[in-house]
C-alpha cells in the first residue's frame, strides 16, 4: 500500500471540515508549488495547521473546490477495489428503496463519490463525472457497474458545465456496448430515451414520488402541465385516468417528444399540446375561463445564481398567481422549483404571497423534495435543490 | 340576513393581515368597552383602520389571538349551512387522499375552521374545539358530521391545556353515540382506541406517511423504536416482516398498550419491550454491542416553548449522537422532531452534528412532515411542526 500525498489546510481553517463538512477551497489550503503539478483528481490525505487528520480526499489545484472528501480513512486506498465498494453500496440501497431499474443510481457527495452521478434506465446507465478525481476512476466506475450490473450500454453525458471549472473537457462518449437507447418505465408510462443524442435524456428521477403523488389525484381529472418538458407529470396522470391532458412548453421538440410518448403509451386521444411562452398561455387560458382539476407548474430554475434570487423568487411568485386562476375550486396545484438559490422557506412564501394575491384561498397539502435515490449528504443540506408544494385550492 | 358586528384594527396594524395572515392579535384591535361584552367566539366583519375589509371573523376579547379567519367574505353568515360547506369540504378532501376512514379529517386553521381538530376512527370521530369560535359552533359540526358521515360516536376531547387561553373549560364528553371504543386500521395494523378514556387515543395519525416509509424498509429487519409510545411505528414494521422488534418507553401503561396491540396483530412473538429513559436505553444497548437494521428516534417535544430552543436542539442531537451506534452499517434511522420551537434547518443541523460527533457518515433519504391530512395554511408555516428524517447510515 502506497500511502497518498498529504496536504494542508492554512492556520485557522479546520472549522468548516471538523464540523464534518466534505470540501476545501483552494483559499484554505496551504498550495505549495508542487501540488500545482499534482495529477487533478488525486488522492491526498488532508490535515489541518494543527495535525488534524480529514481523511483522504480527491484533489485538484485548478478548481475551487479544490478537496472532496473521499473516505474519513486517512489510510484509505483508493482504488478499484474502493469504488466497487462504494458502488456495490449504492446499487444495495437502490434496491432496497426503488422498485425497478430505473432510478438514479449514484448521487454526488451523499452516495461518497464526489461528483459523479449516474442515472440508471434499465440496462443501459448514463454517468456524468463533474469531478477530476470522479474522471480519472471512471475505468474504474465502468468496469464495477458492468460487472455488477446486467448493462447493455454505459454512456458518459461528461458534458456538463461544471466540468469546466475542474478543467475537464465536454464530452460524450459510449464507454461500453454499442446501442445506448433505452425506455424509462415509470408508474404505467414508458418513455423513449436516447443519451447520446444531443439533448438530454428529458426524464428526471428527482419528481418521481411528486408525480406518484399528483398522478394519484388524477383519474377522471383534466390536468394542465405547464412548463411540461417532455410531459412526464402529464403522462403520468394521463397513464392514472386522467380525462384531458394539456401540455404547455415553449420548446417544439420537446413537445414532440411528448406527443410521441403520447402515442406509444396509448393516451395520444387525451393528451394535447400548446406551444408558447408559459405564462402567456396561462394567461390566455385563465382569460378564456378555462378551469382544470389539476394544475402542474414545474418550470426550469427562475434563480440560476445567487443574485437572480430575487427576480426568480418573483418569478415564482408571478407564476402561482397567474397559474391560480386556472385550477377548478376544490382542485389542486402543484409548484415546483429546482433553483439552488430559492430556499424551501422563501419559494414557499412567495408561492403563498402569488395565491393570496389571486385572491385564493387553499391549504399546502405536502411539502416534498426529490426521491430518496437522490440522498442529501447530511453536511451539504443546500443541495436539496428540488422542492415543490402540492395545494388544494378552495 | 343579520350582519355580523364590525370590530376595526388600530391604525398602522394591517400589513401582516393584508399579507393573507389569518389572525389579529388582541392588541392590533382598537378594541371598545363593548366588544368586550360580546360572546366569545362570536363571529365579526374585521376592517383596517382605512377601511380594508378582512373579511369575516370569530372574535375572542378574551384571547391574546382575538380574531381568527372564518371567511374572506365579509358578508358571510357564519351559520349551520357555512358549517356544513366547511366540513364537507375537508371531508371530500380526506376521501381524495386517503384510502380509508382513518385520518385527521379536519385541521383548523387549513381547512378554514379555526382551532378545530378532528380525528376520524372508522365510525367515530374525536374533535377538539380549541377556540371560543369553534366551541359555540360545536353543535353545528356534530349535526353535519352525523349527518355526512356514518358514525356511531361523537367525542368532545376538550381537555388541551390551549383551550384555557380561550376561557374555555376542560373536558370530555360523549355529543353522539353510546359507545365510542374503536379501532384504528393502518398498514395492517389494528390497534384499539377509547377516546374517553383518562389518556389520549394514543394512535397519531400525522406520522402515518413516515410509518409507511420505515415499513416498507422493514421485512426481515431488527428494528428498534425508540420513544415509542403505544409503539406505532414498530408494530407497523412488526407487520410489514420484521423479524424482531425492541419497543423502548418510559410509560409503563403505554408499553402495556402496545404489548396488547401486538397480541392483538399476531406479532407478540416477535416484539418485546424495554422500559426506562430512552437515553439510559440506547447508551446500555451500544455499550452491549447490540446493532439495528431499523433504529427509530420519535420523542415528545423536547423544545416545548422559545426558551427551549437551545436546549430542545442540543437534546436532539444528543438522541442522534447515541442512537447512531446502534445502527447496523448499510442500516437506517428516522428521527423526528414535533416540536413547533425547532425549526426544521435548524433541527436538521443539530442531527447531522450528532451522527458527525458518533463518527457515523451517511445520507438522508427522506426529509418528511405530516400527512395530507393535516394540511398547512399558506401563510402559517411555523404551523408545519412535524419534521423528520430518514438516513442511510454506513
Amino acid at each position: 500500500m502506497t500511502e497518498h500525498p498529504l496536504i494542508r489546510l492554512n492556520p485557522g481553517q479546520e472549522r468548516r471540515l471538523k464540523s464534518g463538512h466534505p470540501w476545501a477551497f483552494s483559499n484554505e489550503i496551504a498550495m505549495k508549488p508542487e501540488y500545482r503539478q499534482m495529477e487533478p483528481g488525486a488522492p491526498v490525505r488532508l490535515e489541518g495547521d494543527d495535525g488534524w487528520r480529514f481523511g483522504t480526499f480527491a484533489f485538484n489545484p485548478h478548481s475551487l473546490i479544490a478537496a472532496r472528501l473521499l473516505d474519513r480513512d486517512p489510510a484509505a486506498t483508493i482504488d478499484a477495489a474502493w469504488v466497487r465498494r462504494r458502488l456495490d453500496a449504492a446499487i444495495a440501497l437502490r434496491a432496497r428503496i426503488t422498485d425497478g431499474p430505473f432510478h438514479r443510481l449514484v448521487h454526488a457527495e451523499a452516495d461518497g463519490l464526489p461528483g459523479l452521478v449516474i442515472d440508471r434506465y434499465g440496462d443501459v446507465v448514463v454517468l456524468q463525472a463533474n469531478t477530476a478525481g470522479m474522471d480519472r476512476l471512471t475505468p474504474a466506475i465502468v468496469a464495477t457497474l458492468t460487472g455488477s450490473l446486467p448493462l447493455r450500454a454505459v454512456v458518459a453525458r461528461n458534458d456538463a458545465p461544471v466540468r469546466a471549472h475542474e478543467g475537464l473537457p465536454a464530452e460524450v462518449t459510449l464507454l461500453h456496448g454499442s446501442d445506448a437507447t433505452a425506455m424509462v418505465e415509470e408508474g404505467g408510462v414508458r418513455f423513449p430515451v436516447d443519451p447520446l443524442s444531443g439533448q438530454k435524456t428529458g426524464w428526471f428521477f428527482d419528481q418521481r414520488p411528486n408525480r406518484d403523488r399528483v398522478a394519484a389525484l388524477a383519474e377522471g381529472a383534466r390536468v394542465l402541465d405547464v412548463f411540461c418538458h417532455v410531459g412526464a407529470f402529464g403522462l403520468r396522470c394521463a397513464a392514472a385516468g386522467a380525462k384531458e391532458v394539456v401540455l404547455v412548453d415553449a420548446s417544439a421538440p420537446a413537445l414532440e417528444r411528448a406527443q410521441a410518448a403520447a402515442a406509444l403509451n396509448g393516451v395520444a386521444g387525451r393528451v394535447s399540446v400548446r406551444r408558447g411562452d408559459a405564462f402567456e398561455v396561462m394567461a390566455e387560458a385563465a382569460q378564456a375561463g378555462e378551469r382544470y382539476d389539476i394544475v402542474v407548474c414545474d418550470p426550469p430554475a427562475f434563480a440560476k445564481s445567487k443574485k437572480d434570487q430575487a427576480a426568480g423568487l418573483r418569478a415564482y411568485g408571478r407564476m402561482a398567481r397567474v397559474a391560480a386562476p386556472l385550477v377548478s375550486p376544490g382542485g389542486f396545484l402543484f409548484v415546483a422549483s429546482c433553483s439552488h438559490h430559492a430556499p424551501l422557506e422563501a419559494f414557499a412564501a412567495a408561492i403563498a404571497e402569488g395565491l393570496y394575491r389571486a385572491r385564493r384561498g387553499g391549504r399546502i397539502l405536502a411539502t416534498c423534495g426529490a426521491g430518496a435515490d437522490h440522498p442529501v449528504h447530511p453536511q451539504l443540506p443546500e443541495s436539496a435543490y428540488l422542492k415543490g408544494q402540492l395545494f388544494q385550492l378552495d
